[in-house]
């Protein structure tokens, strides 16, 4: 018997771990891939605060070695339910806990190309607000048409020279008054019914191909692509325990509390305004402190 | 003109400094003290995710070389009045900006003795960190129940021959690790149920008399008191435009925003669950990423 179940290793979930630990709680946190996230795929983070600059796979390590270093560890299986009950059960056993904490993530949803990867960190990123200080006065595209793209485009023309914004369709889904924005920045070129088909360059992304409806191609020489496509909690599997929005995010209620009690929800993975670290951090810290006072009224 | 005036440059503050220069914002900040506001007082910071041990000064810095990396800077003022038009009245010129971000942090609580003032810098302190190691081998005692107050007892403990730990109630209200840190160190006595009722010296601080909760009274000799016993916000300057609550914290709506259109309120100084870095760093950056929204709105 657990006091608390963290379901992921993330920096929310990480996070959560390290203010437990610390009051001598005992935690147990499950992972079903690798720890630290989504930013261990960051080659370069420089706007966390204090660090001032640092891979997401060290800002990651050194996360995971202060919950080592405090007597934590990773247990590696994929958890398959979660019960209201606080029942945890992965591909490899059944856990109990007074308190779970999901911690899950989001994924980015990719283009499906297959120089994607090799590119990832090298001219293309999922997060404007994560790398769009890396290119300034460079040129760059952002793909997709809802609100983080035009988002996206918006914050990119102020720091790129040149921004593409790249729609397969023929009208943006965002609210109108970004759309109206980013009709109005004089470096945004809006391209309609255009998807991207290849990526090219050496070391670094230097080129992309855009299809039209048509099927005519045209190359676009840029240093940077932001793919802004959506992104895909993964909380299907705890629709039993948790309400979850349109888009798939948990709806939590003030401090990351769920509708269940004892369950709650950290990162990128709930109904929130912003995903950065930290938020995801802080995130974290809330719900080991609001699991703490809780226990202590619990055991009373 | 600025884009957007901070007004505080502690963790929140140059937090939201970051993300606004990290997307060509342009940005003062007002800071009436020093940067890094209170974690400077922090020897030992273990609990921010990613970095393993950090002191709070070094923290700050490197907070702070971040902000400077982007061409930004301090401007030392006090800030004496904010206007609802976004004015900022500082003790040696005006302002004006589209959005004002408030992120003045919290100070310390007095004990309200009389000779308290008289003694500061003369034995009385309120920062360990700080001003500890004038005691080298001498007596002191800490007043405090919390988190902050077990640690200046710690920190103390290595320099000082004894600490008096004094608290008013009949247990802790900090984390159990540092309680249980706090009892096992030989040279930490602690006093629980009394209070410090008097100070007395002719130069220096050479006495303090603490009372029971019967009335009963005793002299203790030390020569270092350290006053924990929890932060006051400042934010009656801010009333004319800023809701308040009974003890003094700013009422926020959602996200960091105050009720009045513009103005935002990061930190310590609003009203929150937890201040940490952690929420304090989330704060800063939700701030700065609504205000870039925001100001693409208006632009139109």
């Amino acid at each position: 018997m657990e006091d608390v179940i963290i379901v992921g290793a993330g920096p929310a979930g990480l996070t959560c771990a390290l203010y437990l630990l610390r009051a001598n709680k005992k935690v147990r946190i499950l992972e079903a891939k690798n720890y630290g996230g989504q930013i261990v795929n960051a080659s370069k983070v420089e706007n966390y605060p204090g660090i001032v600059r640092i891979s997401g796979y060290d800002f990651a390590t050194n996360l995971y070695q202060q919950v080592l270093n405090l007597g934590g560890k990773i247990t590696y299986e994929t958890v398959v339910k979660v019960l209201g009950d606080k029942t945890v059960i992965t591909n490899n056993n059944t856990y109990h806990g007074d308190f779970v904490v999901l911690a899950t993530g989001a994924c980015n949803r990719k283009l499906g190309l297959p120089l994607e990867s090799k590119f990832l960190g090298k001219g293309l990123s999922y997060c404007a607000t994560c790398d769009g200080n890396f290119y300034q006065n460079k040129v760059v595209a952002v793909i997709g048409g809802g609100n983080t793209a035009l988002e996206d485009a918006l914050y990119l023309s102020l720091i790129a020279r040149k921004v593409y914004l790249i729609h397969r369709r023929d009208s943006f889904r965002g609210e109108e008054k970004y759309i109206k924005e980013v009709e109005a920045q004089d470096n945004i070129e809006i391209i309609y019914n255009a998807n991207v088909v290849a990526l090219a360059g050496e070391e670094q992304l230097e080129q992309i191909t855009i299809q039209d409806n048509l099927g005519k191609q045209k190359e676009l020489e840029v240093q940077g692509l932001f793919i802004a496509i959506g992104q895909v909690p993964q909380n299907e599997v705890f629709n039993n325990i948790v309400d979850i929005n349109e888009y798939g995010y948990i709806i939590t209620h003030d401090e990351v509390y769920t509708k269940t009690e004892g369950i709650y929800a950290v990162g990128d993975n709930r109904v929130k305004s912003l995903r950065q670290l930290t938020t995801a951090v802080s995130d974290g810290s809330i719900a080991a402190t609001e699991i703490i006072k809780n226990m202590a009224k619990k055991s009373k």
